[in-house]
């Protein structure tokens, strides 16, 4: 009877988890057994350094509630959301593309009018986002579904405000029958990751920025083509090149220009100094089979 | 300015966790973040399978406390913790070979003195252990510490037990100077691991048999040898050929022989059937630099 050795372990287990009922489970389980083995053999890893890895998976587990995620930050520090981001939604060149959805996101926002404010009496300057809605061949999409949440002028979600207990700085917006959208709210500063958990341990001995640049995150859904989950990043925002999580693209940065009280980008008119950013997202037709 | 694509990704993580302060994190780092692309390209991971992936590693932290540490089991079930444990402890064919330390070891168990009974009032059949700690040339160990622990005869450890606050089925026993051993305890039955938690679920999906043999474990340690953690296995136990933690090794499966009620293995009597198992424990003198 053959027994278990350092040779033949890895095999053993293989054949083991290869009896998943499922095809794709196997697949996938396989494909971390070999991954995961031969990153241990290839780095010769103690004893101590395997406790402090389950350490280390616990407490990040342990941190995480319906208000924080650890893991998806530490997926978003590695690299590895953006990269599932990047291979599940192959846009073409010309549409805009996509990236992370972070950990902030809220579901349930309120609708909000062409132009209505959504940041309500959060302080800040006043920026306005106006733009279309197109498909590939620059044709405008009505009633295309915007979910716009963001930071505060502080850098801070209302995910990371446990005494708030109604929408801050997220809305639903759509766009009117020529296709065109007009966000209200207020410019929101970059922000370091939460530093106070095992990813942040981990990224405090290293030399790696904590920061993200300023960003707004939309969600953008229209029947008939691929949900669009990205940001748009503000011009001249420190860390644009050292974003933490590997959310800037050169596509994705945009002009957030200054302008004085007087006409307002909504048609309108404002009494302060604000921003304005215009931007049109392009989004692709679905695919009868997007993942062949 | 480069920002990041689908193809430039690896390349940048691995550049950013390279500037670990530690040689060794950014070794590990980089390696884990080769690895864990490589398995998420490979595998053309979706969002809904990264997102399962990130539930299921909360809910796994989660569950885990002090009594119970599902990571630890997920990397037994997986081979991690055996191929760790083989890496660590590669002995010379004729030392006694190490085997998963589990989730189950408490620190500070009581000493017991040589024949001492372990297993109070535990229910089961009287099983005595004797044998001697050897060293590689067969020359006899002395004082050196066993600290024993099992399952009880359904299957079951004091840790899962809340309400047990003294020790239960566990000791710390020593070698006489002629280098023997012998210990008095109770026969262990096989148990399934726990199949409540994120890891019984996955196991549930396969083939896999969620059973461990009876056995015995045993941390072994005297001063200018290797420490030997390992168990003993009751050779004709169900399992041993299906263990799920990829435990069970050739040379660690004993007798348990049946012996009528009359004279004990302890030296003294016993008024009722009982088993004994025969085992030399034999360690391997401390390498200078055990990791070279």
């Amino acid at each position: 009877m053959a027994f278990v050795t350092e040779d033949n372990l890895t095999d053993l287990a293989l054949k083991r988890w290869s009896t998943a009922h499922s095809p794709r489970l196997a697949e996938l389980m396989t494909a971390l057994i070999r991954h995961l083995h031969a990153f241990t053999r290839e780095v010769d890893l103690t004893e101590g350094e395997w406790a402090a890895a389950v350490e280390w998976l616990t407490a990040t587990g342990r941190i995480s509630d319906d208000k924080r995620q650890e893991f998806i930050l530490a997926s978003d520090v590695l690299g590895l959301s953006t990269l599932v981001v990047q291979m599940n939604h192959r846009f073409s060149a010309a549409a805009t593309p996509a990236t992370v959805l972070g950990p902030f996101h809220i579901d349930g926002s309120p609708s909000a009018a062409f132009g209505a404010d959504m940041s309500d009496d959060v302080p800040g300057t006043p920026l306005f986002i106006t733009g279309r809605v197109l498909d590939l061949d620059g044709a405008p999409l009505s009633d295309v579904l915007l979910d716009v949440w963001q930071a505060d002028a502080d850098g801070t979600y209302e995910a990371q405000l446990p005494e708030v207990d109604e929408a801050r700085l997220r809305a639903k917006y759509r766009t009117r029958s020529d296709g065109t959208y007009c966000v209200r709210t207020i410019a929101p500063r970059g922000y370091a990751i939460p530093m106070d958990g095992p990813v942040g341990n981990l990224i405090s001995g290293t030399d790696i920025s904590c920061f993200r640049p300023a960003h707004i995150h939309f969600l953008v859904d229209h029947p008939g083509h691929e949900k669009l989950i990205t940001h748009l990043f503000r011009q001249g925002s420190a860390f644009l090149d050292t974003d933490v999580v590997f959310g800037t693209k050169d596509e994705l940065i945009v002009s957030f220009t200054e302008r004085p009280a007087g006409d307002a980008p909504d048609g309108g008119t404002i009494a302060e100094p604000h921003l304005h950013a215009e931007f049109d997202f392009v989004l692709q037709a679905r695919d009868e089979d997007p993942r062949p």
